[in-house]
């Protein structure tokens, strides 16, 4: 029963970025985790969008084991699990190739917080991966772009930067689901976007203040949030 | 039965610019004011606009007290409720975080008068705030954000510059009612547009003629106005 | 039964900009002549697209006076006018705030002739008008506007430089119909963004050759045409 | 029975890049090749994509002698038959001015490779033509047009070069049948608009890794190929 609503949720949050319009034919793919039995369910690789269902879907172990299903799994499931292994509060991880923020990602820059929009779902910059060196790239290149991307969070809370870009590459990000995985790609975006067109206007353009970014921030995540209806005053 | 019309008014103004594509997710605000009962009508807090109808949104006073509604409103609520302290003529607040809008906001610049366009609902340029303080934003911060507003309009008319751009934050757009307000909400997102290709095409394009600015602000507004079939030759 | 088609034809030219996306609200206008009876038909100012009906456009002759008609003809009419008497060979005009021309407009930038697209149907740049003085824009404005574009094309042939950027204003079109003036409204957006994409990539883009521009206009246009099924070889 | 499934599938190919956004009006064209019988399918010249049918579609041999089919094929038809002539493995041609792949080839400049979105589909730089001499347009324009092509990809693998910018025109990509070409075409556009906005973030930005370049290419095509449900691992 766990495994099928969890098949339900990551068809979903794979459905959510295509309809967001972050995804060219069957362009990146979402997956998330269920902690309690150690299940990963992740779209199979290469799939049209409009043809999957969620027994489409491939349920493997944190060692990319098979546990159900016939297709073969997303060709970056290695990236995924090492992001669960390596982030035990995360239940969800999104990667797509969508415009601004894969610009963002060719171009080897961060993304700054440059505004509200930002700070309401990172606390800092959006971090890039260093590239990966040849012999990274020549064996277990998949593993290798996971195990990327967590060096570069070594110092920082995955809760609080909830996503990164790998250079070259593209975006991932990840939250406590697959759906909110899912959401932090389409945020990701637009702060990408928005970011985009603010250096376009003004190159110099500053930081968002830390007092300003962490207001916003806390406004929407933890014990003081107040924003929306679910969180407590 | 004249705070059901305000309710379906204000609801509508909502979805306005959703349809428009100024909104993702729960993003933006707007309400309306019934000056002569002194109530305002507001978006819920992180609603999805789907599920949005009339009877969520929530009514309260001019000091923020709840007059009717169990849902938490906006949290941008103390913002509009100081500029329908300050502005005694409008009736309608929106505020969105549309992408070419926020990136003027991001980039800390004011939106030139480039153009008839521009020209034709604001007569001059869209003004920015000054950045907020650091206790400007520990204390009070929406409503801070709200007499920031309110002291960059103090030499300019409500209804001549209907709307301004919060520095790293977005815009916030007046008018005599909630339909109003997103009316402009939805072309000051085209005018920034325009003006951002217009600086990438020429970075010192001028401004519009006084002349010719004046020109078309008239010809839509005040008593000589001569565009529409509503107004009086 | 002449007028009844006009009507329709008009009509259909107004919806064509609106289903390519180059209005917002009520902006734009597109007008027709039938030079037989020297009848021109125009939007009303200010009636939304979605509710025009053909009993609703204004039809007027030459001189602007009202022939059939109850609503007030667009505030752009006198623009059309002077258009239609300077250039006897057209038979429709149209007129857009479509996003990139505009943003040329406001550049005070002509289009260079970059490609292949724009050669398919301007032989050469698309000009731009000088800026009106002071009393040009106090008295009789929209007639001016018109008065403006035909001094800038004054040395060139309207059939094959069919439009023109008005500074600080937007573009006008004009073909052998109203339907032939919406078309290339729709076409004068297409060649705005793709030379604002180009001059961004490369400042010093050089216009296409003579040769090749000539080359593609002759194509589509004249008794040597190739191009489509109804030229004949 | 073949030559009817290469009208539908040329059909399909054509109708794809419209879906996708890449086609204005009458633009573009594609082709499909049956190489066992020498017949090559094209679409007919100026026709609405939305009235298109599989019967109007031309069918011609290598030489461009019409074999069934009363419209006039497209234009550039030479240009198309002097790919089939010259590149032996391929089986569909797609010629398009979408938006981003003009502007770079209106900028004069080949596409490098950025990233891995590109480097799935291009093992290098997308190449641009060099510019016709006056003689090779005013003579057999269509034709020279697809010998420039040629020419440009004289030390390139036209299967892993799969596509090539006409200097100042547009973007011609090609496969093993329509569909694939359609399809290049779409990735194309994509590539192009990625690489422009990444330009613009960083002019200096670096080329993939030759290393991640191979490794994403080989990852979709080749016999080592492990991306989708169809390869071998």
């Amino acid at each position: 029963m766990r495994l099928k609503a969890l098949r339900e949720e990551v068809l979903e949050a794979n459905l959510e970025v295509v309809r967001r319009g972050l995804v060219l034919y069957t362009f990146g793919n979402a997956s998330g985790m269920d902690r309690q039995s150690g299940v990963v369910a992740i779209k199979p690789s290469g799939v049209a969008y409009d043809q999957l269902r969620a027994a489409d879907l491939v349920l493997v172990d944190l060692e990319g084991r098979v546990v159900e299903g016939v297709l073969r799994p997303s060709s970056d499931l290695a990236t995924h699990l090492v992001l669960y292994r390596s982030f035990p509060g995360i239940g969800g991880v999104a990667h797509t190739h969508s415009r601004f923020a894969t610009a963002w990602a060719q171009a080897r820059r961060e993304i700054p917080c440059l505004g509200t929009t930002h700070a309401d779902y990172f606390r800092g910059p959006i971090p890039i991966t260093e590239p990966l060196a040849a012999d990274e790239i020549s064996g277990s290149y998949e593993e290798n772009t996971g195990l990327a991307i967590v060096r570069r969070l070594r110092d920082l809370d995955p809760a609080q930067i909830p996503g990164a870009l790998v250079a070259g590459h593209g975006p991932f990000c990840w939250g406590p689901t697959a759906a909110g995985a899912a959401h932090l790609a389409v945020l990701v975006e637009e702060i990408a976007a928005l970011a985009h067109l603010t250096i376009s206007l003004n190159p110099g353009a500053p930081d968002l203040s830390e007092a300003q970014r962490d207001q916003h921030f806390d406004r929407k995540h933890g014990s003081g949030a107040y924003y929306g209806q679910n969180t407590q005053r």
